[in-house]
Parts: structure tokens; C-alpha cells; sequence
């Protein structure tokens, strides 16, 4: 009985043509990030087990880790997100680094999920992340990175939409006013943060159950359903109005307006599902009819070395997952034919292999990627392979060519031929 | 109680100055094995544990594997290796791949194995394999491609020796000389390929006991322990001389020759640890008295789609493991100074931010990566901050600076400082 040639249910494997397409989008990733001054970093994709315990998201923890036991007894977990990695990192050497720290990571990470389209059990995620600057220049930087990125793959404004909030508002709004206990509000959070998930009545139901928990039920459930549907600042309900936050957040929009950002708004539903943002949180969305969706988000997270007795520090940052981000690039027509890195596919033609691989190094010395045919099969047989490779020359070395030291390169778009010597070939392959 | 900040035993955190070596390493990789019109492709690192259970080491198997249970009752395991993943890719697509075809990958691997100097329970191992050709030409491509991979490092021919053998000829040896089982043959290679790490005395005990199983146990241990003395073809037992196994090797050694590949000897000792390897197999061994031992190696392995129900296709790779790599490299002082990536530290000083980030805006879109510290820290502490980070050149943006027009642009190296125009920075820095 033979073994399966299918990967584990919901990962990926790589061919090189998806291979090519994910190197692009890293490269991408990783030259827009590098510009704002951001240094990669990596953590193992097992962690003990303990560092997923305190913080985040329960049911992450609890339905879709990949956790087992190894070999010495010891709980083992494949990283589910980049964050407590992260944290766990900067902690052990919080007096070591000099800050402002920006870091980023492309990690993989596993969940155990309902495998559906756009999500598979294993992804990658751009992990951004700034410590040390607590002013609102960390957001804003935020902000401009993510337009930058997008842009580099050929996005306009138009095609997605920012949304911002912030966490210490909402904070302000549940603990001062409405006098929550802070669970109601961890509920809360979770609840407004999947409103786009759930149908109207559901919703409504749902938080008119929690706000019972309120000073005055009644007042909160008519203020807050007022405030979820806000859609600027200057339209939150009156008596929700004086909050540094809110000042915090008018800045951001200006900074960012001068910086030519006209796409941010703000959106008081936006509170993001984990427990450790404690300020501005934001998310982008697609404006896509057919994937008006979130795509990726973040936020500020001063919080996030506390469970490693480390003394805190701010902290920025977001996540952004490759297969959100191919599938947004494949909606607005952005993704690019990716052609293979090899340029010449030398066809060695009879008996003269240790002549035509000299010319092949040569060629390789001179920083052109060629690819060997020695196969000896029918001349059809060896053009077809270049072919089907899509490798943009071909260039047949027999015993003529080597006698006369003339080699004729033929381009595959248009079959076209041209013979060079040996410099020459460089030169026009160079070109 | 905190959380522990050390990553998972036997595992490494890569800290930016880490992970910058690691880029130098996997894009030189990337490079050189690019220029022999290799393609990259990448399989999950979570693998059906069936995959592992036919072809492989049974050692590795049973007791270094992370295999478990997912949460729909699935046996997993972390990859030990990358072979039977591209096995199992190619077999899947047997008849739509164009032949010869180049496929390489970078991917970590785990082994639960006690951790000691150069061997932790994660590594990457660059696997570089070649299907569709089953001539010597493959095997000279292997061996010219480690020559300029290693060579990109900055190795020459002095620093490590390429040792080469034959399976199908010692399997000759074994099974039409000796008439020994296939299974007594498995034990023989496996024994022999642990011979340097085994005392004299041992080893000759444990062959000459497995060798009691030949037609003429005498004759077996006496001519065996001489032919794994030898070390070149000319000085082979003479009953043993004639194969063709032996014609392909020369014929390899001759090519390497004109290759000016000088490094390569024959060694009968060579025999992989792996049943899948069937004819030639090499190991690069470093030539430093405080290192002389194996440091990667490859072969031929015909029958490696066999498992899959797949027709054969000639096959031959090699997989060279980062940390054997880098320890190499810092042996023969060929370990680089990694530079960040980050040429400018934009320091701005007092209220100008959205001034000075204008700048920092200008800079990036020019190809410039540039760090903004809008910390408001004293202006000493900003200044280490850049030091500590090692990014070559200081732009302090302050008031000033805005209504002058002017930017002073400090070198870290030298403390030298130059004023300049929007327009000159930018020229100066991409200098």
C-alpha cells in the first residue's frame, strides 16, 4: 500500500511557482518594514506551553492549539501568534536593548481551526511591533508603514479603509460611567469585537444582557448602542465627549492627514479580541464588495512583559497574515506573474559536456543563473522542458559551438535568435 | 509567579544580531544554488507520521521524533528531515514536472536529541536535490555546486576534503563476493558509517561479527578491512576491481579534475547512515585539526518516490544543516561583521515631528531605510541608543534644521559631520 502524497490537512505545501509568490510577498514585506527601521528577529515555533496560559484569547487556547507533550515530560505548544514570543524575547534582556526597539517577524504559526477558504490550519504573519515610544508619533508611524506596505504591492487608499479606536476610551466609558466590572468588560470587548459576525437582533440581545451588570442598565444600553454607531469623533454621544483619549485619537487623525493618510476612521466597534491592548487599536479593512472584511489589525499593548515580571514598557504594534493578504491582492488584481530565477537553460548537445559546463560556469561566475540539460534526450524533448519552466533563454552548446565559439541564445517569448561569442553571451544576458 | 523568558530547550531565540547572521547565510545559500537554476519550494513542517515510518533511520524514528496526536485523532510529526516531504511532492506531481528538475529549500527540522555544542533539538538544513538525470553530470553538478557554495562563504579547497563512495559498489562487495542479506548489509552500512565515531577495537569486533554471515567469513573480514583502508581507486583489493560502479567514479573524479575541484578522495568508509542512498554518496569533512569531521553529505537515491507508488526517477541531493555551517565558518574565521539595516537615525528634537517625519518620508521613498526617534529623550540618551544599534550615520531634525533647510548628517564610525540640502542627504547617503 503506498503513502499518501497529500500534506497534513489544512497546511500548505510550496511548489516553486507558489514558493516564487510567497518570496515576493516576504521580500516585500520585509523591504518595507526594513525601511522604517525595523530589525528581524525569530523564536522557535515551539514554545513551552506556559507561555501561552496567562495571556490571550481562551478559545484559542483551549479548542485550537497544536499541544503535546515531548519526550522529557515537558508541555510543548506550536506557536498559535508571534506576540508572547515576542514578549518573552524582549523581557529576557529588557535592560540590555536600546529603545526605541523596532522588530519584526514573518512567523508561521499553527491553529487548529475548521479549515475553510482564506484560512488553513498554518499561516504566516508579518509581526510589527515598536517598543519604547509612548507618544501618539508610535501610532502614526503605524499607520504610514501599513500604507507604505500596502502600496508597495500596488494598493490606493481607495482599495481598504482604516478603522481606529481606542481601548482606553471604551475602558473610560465602561468603568466611569457605566461602572462595569472589569470581566463584563473583557466580554464586552469580545462581543462588540465580533458585531460584524453577528446578526443585528443577536447582537443587541447579547449586549443588553451584559449591560445589565451596569449602574444604570437602561442609560448604558441606549449610550452605548448610540456610540457603536458612531462613525467620527465629532458624532460620539455628548456626554462621552471629554477624554484624553479621544484627544489622543483627533491627533493621530491629524498627523496623519498631513501625512497624506485620508483613508483612517474611526470606529468605535473596533476593540480587537485580546485582553492586552490598553489603548488606540485599529484595523484595516478591504472596501471590496465581495471581501468587505478585516483584513489585519493591531495596537498599543504597554502591557505585554508584566507575566515575565519585567517592568513595562510601550509597546505598538500589528499582525498582518500572508493568506488575508494574497487573497486581498487576488480581489484587486495586484498579484504579479512571477517569473523563475533561472534565466538560461543550457542544452548540452552530444559529447561535449565538460566544454559546455565550462561555459556555464563562466556564465554563473559572471552572476547569470543557468540551468543544466545534460540529459542526452531528443532535442524536442529537452526545448519542452525549458518551456514548460518558462526560463526566458535557451542556448544549445553541441560540438559546433564549441569549435567555432559561437553560441546562439534563443529568446522563448518570440523564438527570436541572435549568436554571440562567449563575452558577448555575458554581456547581452547581463543587459 | 513569572512566566520563564528562555525559549524551549534545545531551541534557539534569534535576537536581530542573530537572525542577521542567518540571513547572510540562507541568502548566500540562496544565491549560489539559484545560479545553478535551483528553484525553492517548502513543504509543512507538521507531517503525517506515516511518512516517516517506511523509509528513513528507525533510530530517529522511534526516539527523536516530536510525533503526536492532533486534535482529530491524526498522528503528526515535526519534520526530521526534508526528504521524504519532496519525495512525497514530487510523487504527487510524477507526471506534470518538467525534468531535470532543480528543487531547494531551507527548512528547520526537529530532533528530540540531547542537546550538546553544535547540536540543539531545531536546525535549518539547506536540501538541494536533482531529479531526471541519471548521468555523472549530476553528480559533478553537486559537487561543483558545493565548491561554490562554500567558496561564497570564502572557503577554499585547503579547509574541507570531499569524500566520496559508492553504495552500489559496496553492495556488490557485500551481496555477489560475500553473498551476504539484504538486512545484514543495512547493519554493515549503518556500522560502518558510525566507524570514526567508534574505537578501533570495537569496530572490528562488531564488522567482523556481522561478517560472519558471508559465503567466507575469513575472506570477508580480511579483504573488507583492507578495502576500507584504502584510500584511492588504484589501491582497491584487487578481487574487487572490477565494477562498474568503479568506472563512474573515476569518470566523476576525472570530470571534478577538470572542474579544478582538487578536494575530492575516494573513501570506502562513506556509506551514509540512510537505506535510500543506491550508488554514489559523498560527505564534505572540515580539514581543521580541531574539527576533522563530517560536516554534511548526499548521494544518489533512485528509489526515493518508490513508497509513493510512483515510477522511479533518478535522483541525488545533499542537505547541509545551518549550524554545522556556522561552526565551520568560525573555525576558519570566515564569520562576517553583520551590519544592520538601518542607515539612518533620525533624531527628532523638540515640536517638529510632522516636519521631521517629512524627511524621514523623503528618505525611505528614495531607497533609504531611515529609524525615527521621537522619543523627546535627552538628546545623550538618543544618541547611545543609535550607537548601541550600530546604525552608521546620525540626522538630528530640530527647529533649526526645519527653517534652515539644512541637515547636519553624522558618521557614528568617525563622529565626522556634514551639512547638507534635502537634496544632497539624499545623495550622500545613497553613495
Amino acid at each position: 500500500m503506498s503513502i499518501s502524497t497529500q500534506p497534513y490537512k489544512g497546511a500548505r505545501d510550496f511548489y516553486p511557482e507558489d514558493k516564487g509568490l510567497q518570496k515576493y510577498i516576504f521580500t516585500t514585506m520585509r523591504k518595507v518594514v526594513e525601511r522604517f527601521g525595523y530589525e528581524e528577529y525569530d523564536a522557535p515555533i515551539l514554545e513551552p506551553t506556559d507561555l501561552y496560559l496567562e495571556k490571550g484569547n481562551q478559545e484559542i487556547i483551549e479548542q485550537q492549539t497544536y499541544t503535546f507533550t515531548d519526550r522529557g515530560e515537558r508541555s510543548v505548544t506550536l506557536r498559535t501568534e508571534m506576540t508572547p514570543s515576542i514578549a518573552r524575547m524582549v523581557a529576557g534582556r529588557r535592560q540590555e536593548l536600546a529603545y526605541p526597539l523596532r522588530w519584526y517577524s514573518i512567523p508561521q504559526c499553527w491553529r487548529y481551526e475548521r479549515t475553510q477558504r482564506g484560512r488553513g490550519r498554518e499561516f504566516y504573519q508579518l509581526n510589527v511591533d515598536l517598543f519604547g515610544e509612548a507618544g501618539i508619533s508610535a501610532e502614526h508611524e503605524m499607520l504610514t508603514l501599513i500604507r507604505d506596505l500596502l502600496g508597495a504591492y500596488g494598493a490606493t487608499d481607495d482599495m481598504y479603509t482604516i478603522r481606529i479606536n481606542s481601548r482606553a476610551f471604551m475602558d473610560w466609558v465602561f468603568t466611569e460611567h457605566f461602572e462595569l466590572q472589569k470581566q463584563v468588560q473583557a466580554d464586552l470587548f469580545r462581543l462588540i469585537d465580533r458585531k460584524h459576525k453577528l446578526d443585528t437582533k443577536k447582537f443587541d440581545e447579547q449586549l443588553s444582557e451584559l449591560l445589565q451588570e451596569a449602574n444604570n442598565p437602561q442609560a448604558a444600553v441606549s449610550t452605548i448602542t448610540e456610540l457603536l454607531q458612531t462613525d467620527s469623533l465629532d458624532s460620539i454621544p455628548e456626554l462621552l465627549r471629554e477624554h484624553d483619549s479621544l484627544h489622543a485619537l483627533r491627533e493621530l487623525i491629524n498627523l496623519a492627514t498631513s501625512s497624506n493618510i485620508q483613508n483612517l476612521v474611526f470606529d468605535p466597534t473596533i476593540t480587537r479580541g485580546f485582553d492586552y491592548y490598553n489603548d488606540i487599536v485599529f484595523e484595516v479593512f478591504d472596501t471590496d464588495q465581495d471581501n468587505n472584511r478585516s483584513m489585519f489589525g493591531g495596537g498599543r499593548y504597554d502591557n505585554l512583559l508584566e507575566s515575565f515580571g519585567a517592568d513595562p514598557i510601550p509597546t505598538i504594534g500589528f499582525g498582518m497574515g500572508d493568506m488575508t493578504l494574497i487573497n486581498f491582492l487576488e480581489i484587486h488584481n495586484l498579484l504579479p506573474n512571477i517569473q523563475p530565477e533561472t534565466l538560461v537553460y543550457l542544452v548540452v548537445y552530444g559529447d561535449v559536456y565538460s566544454q559546455a559546463i565550462a561555459v556555464a560556469e563562466d556564465l554563473r561566475t559572471s552572476g547569470v543563473n543557468v540551468a543544466v540539460d545534460a540529459t542526452g534526450r531528443k532535442m524536442d524533448k529537452m526545448i519542452k522542458a525549458a518551456d514548460k519552466k518558462q526560463i526566458p533563454y535557451i542556448l544549445v552548446i553541441g560540438e559546433r559551438e564549441i569549435t567555432e565559439a559561437r553560441f546562439t541564445l534563443k529568446r522563448l517569448e518570440d523564438g527570436e535568435e541572435v549568436q554571440y561569442s562567449k563575452e558577448e553571451l555575458v554581456t547581452a544576458l547581463l543587459s
